[in-house]
């Protein structure tokens, strides 16, 4: 129970963390996210500026840093009774979310920095495909390549997305899907 | 003459955005670039701060800015008679440079902007593919197919090096390029 308290409440260093995060966002539905500045995001999470730089030097690694945990998933992906449907629904909901106006802003606000912010979003999506696969392999099925699915429909996903203005169909997402080697084909 | 010299030249507004990208050019080889300032650009360039403010905004577009020129394709794809080798020469230099750490900085300039930026890189990407596929066609060889490329070689090239701090292997374009459903495939 202590234990369980502990990590639940979180450090000092946690409670500023999840503070400023909040901060963010708060602020972030009422403001152009250009505007805000550190003394505002400060004052509305009940810390000094001096905390916010000293824990994240500037704004884009604030951003990048929330961005990162809005990004990460809340909930394991939908179970729909068979791996390919499993799929398609976990790949429609990814480019509809990374495809909206917020989306493409977390994507920006992870790229503008280097390091490990990107690394971490792109764990999120590789965690999120093991568990379809294990899924169907539990239920007899055999299980894509994540690999694969990685490369050959979400990297051209977010391909789209980041180099071009116009949002993907779900038609162009269900033929990626349609090519993946490790699927059984549609009969 | 006179037009080619005008184009050379430019106008006013042509030579201060050379000027002021030739000196973020130059002063980011000795200085670290999260260091640079808007006076300490606009002094190297010759202009008044805010000429720089009212043309680009902020640094980071003006970064952006300049990393897209950069991007920007000098000369045409390597020409070496064959249409496998001329795209797998493309992709192993586009690969080479764009997960360098200099082509890493500039992705993530390029990114950290929304709008046009993106799509004026990506689309120097499609013409580069554009010509060698012509070229095929020219030598009467049957071309692949630009989306296919870009979707399952240069898509997941990117993929990994934007959410990856690895680089990706020579090995792993190659086999990228094995799977092209319009390349010939190899004997």
């Amino acid at each position: 129970m202590a234990v369980k308290e502990r990590i639940r409440v979180g450090g000092r260093s946690a409670r500023i963390q999840s503070a400023v995060h909040e901060a963010v966002q708060r602020l972030a539905v009422a403001t152009s996210r250009d505007e805000l500045t550190v003394p505002q995001i400060a004052a509305a999470a009940g810390v000094t500026p001096s905390t916010i730089y000293r824990r994240w030097g500037d704004l884009s690694a604030l951003f990048a840093d929330v961005a990162v945990q809005r990004l990460r998933p809340i909930a394991d992906p939908e179970e729909t009774g068979a791996m390919t449907s499993d799929l398609r629904v976990f790949i429609e909901q990814f480019m509809e979310e990374m495809s909206s106006p917020v989306g493409r802003e977390l994507l920006r606000d992870v790229f503008s920095q280097p390091g490990s912010h990107t690394v971490r979003c792109g764990n999120y999506t590789i965690e999120h495909l093991t568990t379809i696969a294990e899924r169907a392999k539990a239920r007899g099925e055999t299980p894509f390549d994540v690999d694969e699915v990685l490369d050959h429909v979400v990297a051209p996903i977010i391909y789209h997305i980041l180099y071009s203005d116009r949002k993907p169909t779900l038609d162009y997402c269900h033929s990626l899907l349609d090519r993946i080697q490790s699927l059984p084909r549609k009969t």
